[in-house]
């Protein structure tokens, strides 16, 4: 590929054939073992630089992987040797409007630094995937990233109001605006949201941002079965909204008091930690509801408080589980979600799975919207369990789509979950996918092998 | 056009060529002089009659508009002289499932009819557009449909979590499903909410219910000057989601008071009326939040009460104020959306534009999210005050593109707004949006004049 062509049409450093800096960019946090180093790296500096990296690759015929912080969990970003990587980590530009409650942030700011320039204007931004420290907003918007507050407030399409996005042959074309209603012509912005730089290459997004919550109080609750936890979810669910809503298995709350020894019932099959943050009086009283459900679903032990650092202290564990897994070996994480009825099918298959092919499989799970994250646990040493474990990570996939699920709730499809989407979405959609694809990107240069 | 054929292929009575009856599939609530009475009418009763449609018309290349109820406001369900109406009017099934909280219903129930079959479960459909006891939830889907609620639950693509629809081939896909996180492939569930007909036919729609929501407190404030109420908007939604937020010009005031003789101050410039549903005692808070915020921005009057018949009748003179309006000659329906500090300007525009153009405008508007109605009153027996009318409709549009806004919030863009499209969202997407026509619907049976 003529590089030196490149080059001359990208600041000075911008493009990168270092070897030591490639190889940086081989993997993301997916850790697939397909990935290659890639054959370059533009660190694009502005929209600009984006639309002559894709004019040139379009000419050229290079394949480009589009690349926030890599925080990738399926493998959306990772690198392809004949093709260059282009990454938005320096693009890092972000303005807060308070009349509009509007934020316009360019790709490669972090979550949590959107969350801060929000909150330096009094002002909120809601999405919290459980890596919000360290990934990108431009990929979070190019996955549609969930996170726990979700349940509540909804995911990250929720809250883009417009794109500014590069297409394949280079237009850089804007969508939407700071305008929460708008529905003139087809609904482009909510396309390119999730497409998983499939389509294009976000360059700019326009946020909605909201007043912030009032403080939260917690529930924490104990079950002897996964069935009578799932129950619980379902009532309170069923009443009000919570502004949190999550499950831990037995394995993964063993994993999180081995590290943190914070006094969790080791021997409960479930745990919920569920949060209130309705304004005044109304958190206790969304409490009560939630204890009583719980108890109403056959909790071993209930406990609520509305002390922020002891709530957080529930949080935190929750947040802990993929680290305190983690410790125990390495992981594949699992992203499937099921209608919340099925969740103790899925949890029960799932253990069956494990037992079966002899993985360790803790489970975690955003319970309120159906979301599970299934750890696969394997020593990368052992070969054959590294065949089992990859093994259970396409069963549990089966499952969920036996479940009348998806194989992917919130990290994406990328290029570790493509066999298995023809399976969930059938084949008329699969067609209906690759002429939009081909429509918008038909020499196939923007993040091939991923979705279609 | 072959129409035995396509008789042969659906139910008796499906396929209608009655003059009389055909008539009434002439013209949708927007009265477009241009719509046609169409060729025929096929009467859908399952998504069977809707693919033998589309593939019949496909084959032969005859223009369909699909249509719910008729009650688009931009034209875009008016017929067309050499092409077919496909309705959905008898295709009313709905099932609640209280368990995920999901409807599944189908295109041709009311919005009011889906709402009550999920209050039958305790469960509640948010989106309320003002006609939602006369429009169709597919209707409410193809064009991505407001209502007065959104301001605080979202609009109805907020509420699809999947869709069935017959693309023009006849093919039939089932897109997302009753799970609120679901990012397995391209995000087509958003693609086709909004897509006013032109890229497929819905047949099904899966439908996310919430809680109910607690009884709403609310608030009426009346100001000098447009700019005060815009300012208390500001304010408000800077710290607070009201359950709505709407606001009335001295005009549409006047109209309501004429009608209903309820004591509302005629000489008052700009009303709001607000509400809060926040659980408990917190309703009274935000109540006081937004009385103390309206007294800051120098309101005249404000009134609280959360005696709901007292807040209903606030709520349903701004319900009241387009036949109230109506009662005085034909109005020409304007959707235009500003960012909220834009209001005072476009408000103030339009009563430039009113007197220069010598007809009178009434604006009533979601003042929340910046959508306003202004409502061009003419007599349609005056050729020159219509042409006036006309005239001012487009420089309206003008306006709101010129302060960043959108032609349409929640109409739709239809046949009437078509012209203006382009000037809102540049060459480039319209070049886009016509890409992806091009892939789903390459003979352009779809709803031809809409939108592309």
């Amino acid at each position: 590929m003529p590089l030196d062509e490149l080059a001359a049409q990208l600041p000075a450093g911008a493009l990168v054939t270092d070897p030591d800096i490639l190889a940086g960019y081989r993997h993301d946090r997916a850790q697939d073992p397909d990935a290659a180093v890639p054959a370059a790296l533009v660190r694009a500096t502005c929209t600009a630089d984006v639309q002559a990296t894709l004019r040139w690759a379009n000419t050229h015929r290079v394949p480009v992987v589009p690349r926030g912080a890599g925080t990738s969990l399926s493998g959306g970003s990772g690198g392809l040797a004949h093709g260059i990587v282009l990454s938005t980590e320096k693009m890092r530009a972000i303005t807060v409007d308070t009349a509009t409650r509007t934020a316009v942030a360019q790709p490669g700011l972090l979550n949590i630094e959107v969350k801060q320039a929000a909150a330096e204007h009094g002002l909120w931004y809601p999405p919290d995937p459980s890596s919000f420290e360290i990934c990108t907003i431009g990929g979070n918007a190019a996955t549609n990233a969930g996170g726990l507050c979700c349940v509540k407030y909804g995911v990250t399409t929720d809250y883009v109001l417009g794109l500014e996005v590069v297409l394949a042959d280079g237009t850089a074309v804007r969508l939407g605006g700071p305008r929460v209603k708008d529905v003139a012509g087809l609904s482009l912005t909510k396309l390119f949201v999730g497409s998983e730089g499939t389509l294009g290459v976000i360059t700019e997004v326009t946020l909605r941002l909201v007043p912030p919550p009032p403080p939260a109080s917690t529930m924490v609750a104990t079950f002897a079965t996964v069935q009578a936890a799932a129950d619980a979810v379902v009532a309170i669910t069923g009443v009000l909204r919570p502004a949190m809503l999550e499950f831990m298995d037995r394995a993964s709350i063993g994993a999180v008091e081995d590290m943190l020894r914070m006094g969790l019932d080791r021997s409960t099959e479930a745990m919920l930690i569920a949060r209130s943050d309705a304004p005044g009086s109304a958190a206790a009283e969304e409490i009560d509801i939630m204890v009583r459900a719980c108890r109403e679903a056959g909790a071993d032990d209930v406990f609520a408080t509305d002390d922020a650092e002891e709530g957080e202290a529930f949080t935190a564990a929750r947040r802990m589980a993929i680290p305190a897994v983690e410790r125990t070996g390495n992981l594949l994480l699992e992203d499937v979600g099921v209608p919340i009825p099925a969740l103790p099918a899925l949890v029960g298959g799932i253990a069956e799975l494990a037992t079966e092919h002899d993985v360790t499989v803790a489970v975690i799970a955003h319970a309120g919207d159906g979301n599970t994250h299934p750890l696969i646990v394997f020593d990368p040493a052992d070969e054959d369990m590294t065949a089992r474990a990859h093994l259970v990570f396409g069963k549990i996939m089966d499952l969920a789509i036996e479940l009348g699920g998806t194989i992917t709730g919130e990290h994406g499809v990328g290029r570790l979950k493509k066999p298995w989407l023809p399976a969930q979405v059938g084949p008329d959609v699969m067609a209906l996918t690759q002429r939009i694809k081909d429509a918008l990107d038909p020499n196939a240069i923007l993040n091939p092998g991923v979705v279609v």
